[in-house]
């Protein structure tokens, strides 16, 4: 049974799985997933990414809105708003809301988050081993220009990104603890056996960027004698989803296919797809020392997405043979 | 102003309030609330008196249920019970929910219980000073044959009242954390500024007996200056509302308006209303050394409990004299 590690972030990584699932039902999938994005709020604690992959692989997503639960009702937003206490951007519906009641329930009784994770998956059934990328606490931090006036500022990523919806410059990305941060139980062990590493269309910076982050899991990664194949998450010089081209420029990286795999370099990943109009990149990554393919990279749909996932496992062989 | 301070547990003491507040809008109203029934669910500290009065008070109260948030939805509660996450038997809505995460949140900050209280009251606007009896954790715990058969087990009051309906022999009733509590700020100060003290028709012994529990509310109620008026929770022999005979029996007392007065004794409470169908009682708790009055204590509507408080600050008028 072939052992394939993914780096995920939220709803690319999400929905590039779910591709992969049906290209490869066979294969034993150990996801890692951003915890850099979690947040606390309400008191409670929220892990967005890890819940959108195991909402979506599990069957309860918001499917038009990639993230958050189907069939949501907002009683507990609406009456916490009554009360006058926020954030009121940060949309938790009352469905999400029991996520969050288990895991914090769960972590105040002192089980760490990769044993709540695992026990929020009995009821799931992803599919796929979910790991968080650490036990310990990371938090994306922005530094940004203060929306308020007068110098800058760093706010959490959630509130960069879902409040200010990236619309103020960002000069860098802070992943806050991640230094102290040891990988999840698993996490190196799983890296460690794969047969193939993937790097999904996800965020580069603040989603596969940041489990990198963790020490140990970048060096696990560019020491694995396994194939390591990226997919670009830039099609055409702008990000398929989201605002990745933003947390690019604040690294320096411009939003460029090309880019993006000489960000990550040949040290770490071996391959790399682009779409088929960022074809006149391949010899660019190429001539970075990354094997490089382009293909339809647009997850339209679960067979297109499975097509995606296909070509980048036959790109990892590729780089082996 | 008339300055009354009433210990109330939750339905009959929240529907007594509203009548009250009805018979004497202008009055500065304080109500000394049983947190003894507060159970952590869900790691949410909840708290069903002083939410019931608040709720009441507010405007905010499922009326036909006595307890809870009208138009109340069950989302979480669903998703909890998917999760495997109980327990199942005790209702909360989403509505409720919102309420035990403000308060689980700000507790959580370092926030004592009585402000947190003020806050959540701040939107309520029950109309009535609500303090709980004590910011100090104490939780009513019963005497039971084990359900599950062999021996005798200390259950939560909440277990013993809303899963097990009461309907298993309860021997003793521990309010457990009691001696070591201190009163809440403001109640003996309330206690000692009073012109009346009330006792509704409250359960004597898990509401009305467990705020008397608190080491000095007892002492201050009986050391006041002013009348000490209640009203009894038994007509005809059997409880207007739950299971107070049960717990009655526990403490070794009988479930006659009489017995109840007595209960308390003269040293506590100086006046005593008994229902109509109860007059044959007068005699007995007047020899106790109680002021007695038969009166419709039915609270079946705001007005009929407007006239039994009337009728209760018309005794302590007499008791005064």
């Amino acid at each position: 049974m072939q052992r394939i590690v993914v780096l995920a972030g939220g709803i690319g990584g999400a929905r590039f799985l779910r591709g992969l699932k049906s290209a490869v039902p066979d294969a034993e999938i150990t996801v890692i997933g951003n915890t850099g994005d979690d947040i606390h709020l309400f008191g409670l604690k929220v892990c967005p990414d890890l819940d959108t992959v195991m909402y979506t692989l599990g069957g309860g997503i918001h499917e038009e809105q990639g993230w958050g639960r189907s069939d949501e009702t907002f009683a507990v937003k609406e009456e916490l708003a009554a009360y006058g206490v926020g954030p009121e951007w940060f949309g938790l519906g009352d469905r999400d809301f029991a996520t969050h009641i288990v895991r914090t329930q769960m972590t105040g009784a002192g089980y760490p988050l990769s044993a709540v994770t695992e026990a929020l998956c009995d009821r799931w059934q992803p599919g796929v081993r979910l790991l968080p990328m650490t036990d310990d606490r990371v938090e994306t931090h922005v530094l940004v220009d203060d929306p308020d006036g007068g110098g800058r500022k760093a706010v959490h990523f959630q509130e960069y990104w879902v409040r200010l919806r990236a619309s103020v410059p960002a000069h860098a990305i802070i992943p806050v603890g991640a230094e102290e941060a040891k990988p999840a139980p698993g996490v190196l062990e799983a890296l460690a056996a794969a047969d193939v590493v993937l790097f999904p269309p996800s965020n580069p910076v603040v989603s596969v960027g940041t489990i990198l982050a963790v020490p140990g899991v970048r060096e696990a990664v560019a020491a694995s004698k396994a194939p390591v194949v990226g997919l670009s998450p830039i099609v055409g010089d702008a990000p398929v989803r989201g605002m990745a081209d933003k947390v690019l420029a604040a690294v320096g990286v411009e939003s460029t296919a090309a880019a993006v795999a000489r960000h990550y370099g040949s040290d770490l990943i071996d391959g790399w797809l682009v779409d088929t109009v960022d074809a006149g990149a391949v010899p660019e990554v190429e001539a970075a020392g990354i094997r490089c393919r382009a293909v339809p990279l647009m997850m339209t749909d679960v067979e297109a997405t499975a097509r995606m996932a296909a070509e980048a496992l036959a790109l990892a062989e590729e780089v082996r043979a």
